[in-house]
Parts: C-alpha cells; structure tokens; sequence
C-alpha cells in the first residue's frame, strides 16, 4: 500500500515550498517510505466531499492503508509510529519528542500566523501596522526562550525527529525576518535541518507539482 | 507512583477556571488516575530551574513515574496512551482522535489566543480595536467549519477522548461570546463536555488551589 498525501496543485508565490504537506514529504523523504501525491485545487469552491476528509478545507490529509487522518502534526505523529527513526520508543525520549511536537504547533506557530497576516494578508491594513512592533517584539521572546531551551544542542530531542519536521518548518515561516537572523542559534537550527537531504528532496517534489497558473482541481 | 502535575498558586480573576492544568486533570479525573499537584507562583521571576521543565515558564509540566513532559496537548496524548478511555486502540478511531487534538491546537486554540489578546491583554490598543471585527467574523468561519465537521455527533471521535478533553477546553475560552452563543451546536456540545463529572472536580479542584492574593512561589 503506497501513502497517499494531499498537496495543492497551485499557491500564490509567496507560499511556494512553505505548504505543510511539506512536513508530511519530508518525514516519508526521511525513512525512504514511498508515497504518492493527490493534487487539489486551492481555489474555491473546493468540493464539498473534501471538507469530510479536512474540515478547514487545507492540506495534507494523509491515506495510508485504509487509515485516514488530517492536520500535519497528527500525520508526523501517525508516520513517527511506524519508523523510530522519527519517533524514538525510549518512553522519555518519546514524551521530549511528542511535547516539542506540540510545543511547535501550537506554542511558536501561532505567532507564526500571526506574523503572516501582519506582514501578508492583512498588510495594508491599519490595525496590522499599529500592531507589527509589539508583535515582532513579543514573538522575539518567544524565540528567545526556544532558543534558552534548544541550548547547543542539534536537534530538540537526542536525535533528529519529527518534533524538528515541525519546528524547522514553522520557523522557515519567519527566515526573512530580522527576529531569526538576529538569532543565529535558530537560524543554524533551521539551516540543519534544511541542509538535511530528505528535506531538499520534498521541497523539490512540492515545488515541482505547482502549476504555473491556477487550476481548477 | 503518583502523578504530579504543575499548576499556578495564583491567577487574576478572568484566568481562573481556565489555566490549562485544567486538561490534565480533567483527562486524570475521567480515568481514575490519582494525581498530585505542584503549585507554582505565576509571578516573575519564576525560578531558571523551572524553565529547564517548561520553556515558555507556564503550566502545565507532568511527571510520570519518571517521565517528564510539557505542552497539554502532549500530556493528554500521554495520558490517553495510558487507557482506551481517553484514546481508542482501532488505528482509524486513533487517527482521528489525534487528528481532533492537533485540530483543536493548532486550528480553533490560535484564533482564540488572538481574541484574548484583541478582548483582554491588548483591550485599550487602538490596534486591537480595529482588528476585532475582522477577527470575529473570521474566527466564526472557522467555528462554522467546526460545527459543520461535528454534525449531530456527540463528541469528535466515536465516543469522548482526549480531543474532546482538548476542543472543549479551547471552546471555552469564547463561551461568553456570540461567536459561541450563535452556534447552538457548538454551545450544546461545550455543555455535554462541561457537565462530565471528571470536569466538574477538575474545575473544582482549580478553583480550590488558588490563593486568593499574589504569594510568591
């Protein structure tokens, strides 16, 4: 049985290689595990079956072997059981990696979003330039304290793993900023992780499935 | 061997019954499972110690009979490993009670973080002033979409779990609001969660362990 993920077959430039079926990819890439993708449109109006499959009509869902799930750190964690490469099974070395997981979606991403709808979707709008300063200095001591917590270490846990598939990734989403070049711990961190092989060929792969225009699905 | 879960000895008013220790004891509560707290003071400077358990310097931390892990949504997924009750063995129904769990935290939590700091932290900002309405009615479209994938289901998997413990607890945090009260579905199933007795004595047990004035750790 061959993994099935979902990608979009279109996203506006800015957004190219930043999709997060990436992490998914990138996990497969990781433990040699096949899969293949299914495309979809981003363009509404999505077909109404997809919104069963994900309900916020985004990407990835992952198909494996009858199995369906969705949310990308629910799919790193479901690829994490089936390979220890991913997901060490020493039970503290499992717990380490599974709250870095979750600190990653939902302790740095948020800030994250935020920032893009800042500095992207809502950048024109005047709540949005009121707001930059204080946003940029709040989610700098974020970054601080991720930064006080990774220490000199290489990876979150004792290895690389699925908690660095989601950090490195959502930090990418910040790799122009000043709040990451200013921290060059977090910028070798991420500079780790992107450099890793398993990580270029997925990128490669999300890249090379964007149509140059937009397509219905 | 007991399990010791981090909580906060003090919080203002508006944070009270809603500190996210409140997940864990509620996930222990709906098992059975004894747990001890450590209370700690929320006020700065918290002790550099305490950030070695817990990056951010927030609660909840769990101890496990020597396993020590951060981020509740973590913690409840180690606590659902511990019994079927709070997360199905079936590979599918386990998919998708993490799925749901990842969902209530990276997908609906953000938007609620946002709405706090729009309604509360940030009130008096002219930013959050002008952001409140597009931040309402976009947070509502994501909770249409909720109410939408949870249909006339009581919980979110096939019977209560973990991701009910973590998407009740989100849902929560906006149960003063019309983007709640509007969504007669979405109030009805925050009322089935809230009424559990396992919620009942974990919001009890909260409440109860806070001093009624600022004391230091």
């Amino acid at each position: 049985m061959t993994i099935e993920i979902t990608g979009f077959n279109w996203v506006p430039d800015f957004a190219r290689g930043y999709v997060r079926d990436l992490r998914p990819r990138w996990a497969c890439e990781e433990i040699g595990l096949p899969y293949a993708m299914r495309l979809i449109s981003p363009l509404p109006p999505k077909p109404a079956a997809y919104f069963g499959e994900q309900p916020w009509g985004q990407v990835p869902v992952l198909h494996d072997d009858g199995v369906q799930l969705f949310e990308s750190g629910a799919i790193l964690l479901h690829l994490g059981e089936r390979d220890e490469r991913l997901l060490p099974r020493d039970p503290q070395a499992r717990a380490t990696v599974t709250a870095w997981l979750f600190a990653a979606l939902n302790s740095v991403e948020p800030w994250m979003f935020e920032l893009a709808n800042v500095e992207i979707f809502s950048a024109k709008e005047e709540w949005a330039k009121l707001r930059r300063p204080s946003l940029l200095a709040d989610t700098g001591k974020r970054l601080d304290r991720l930064a006080d917590a990774l220490g000199e270490r290489e990876w979150l846990g004792d290895g690389f793993s699925i908690a660095d598939i989601a950090m490195v990734t959502v930090l990418r989403n910040a790799d122009h900023e000043d709040l990451m070049t200013s921290r060059p711990r977090l910028t070798d961190y991420v500079a780790r992780g992107t450099a890793r092989p398993a990580f270029q060929h997925a990128i490669a792969a999300q890249l090379a499935d964007f149509q140059p225009e937009p397509v219905a699905a």
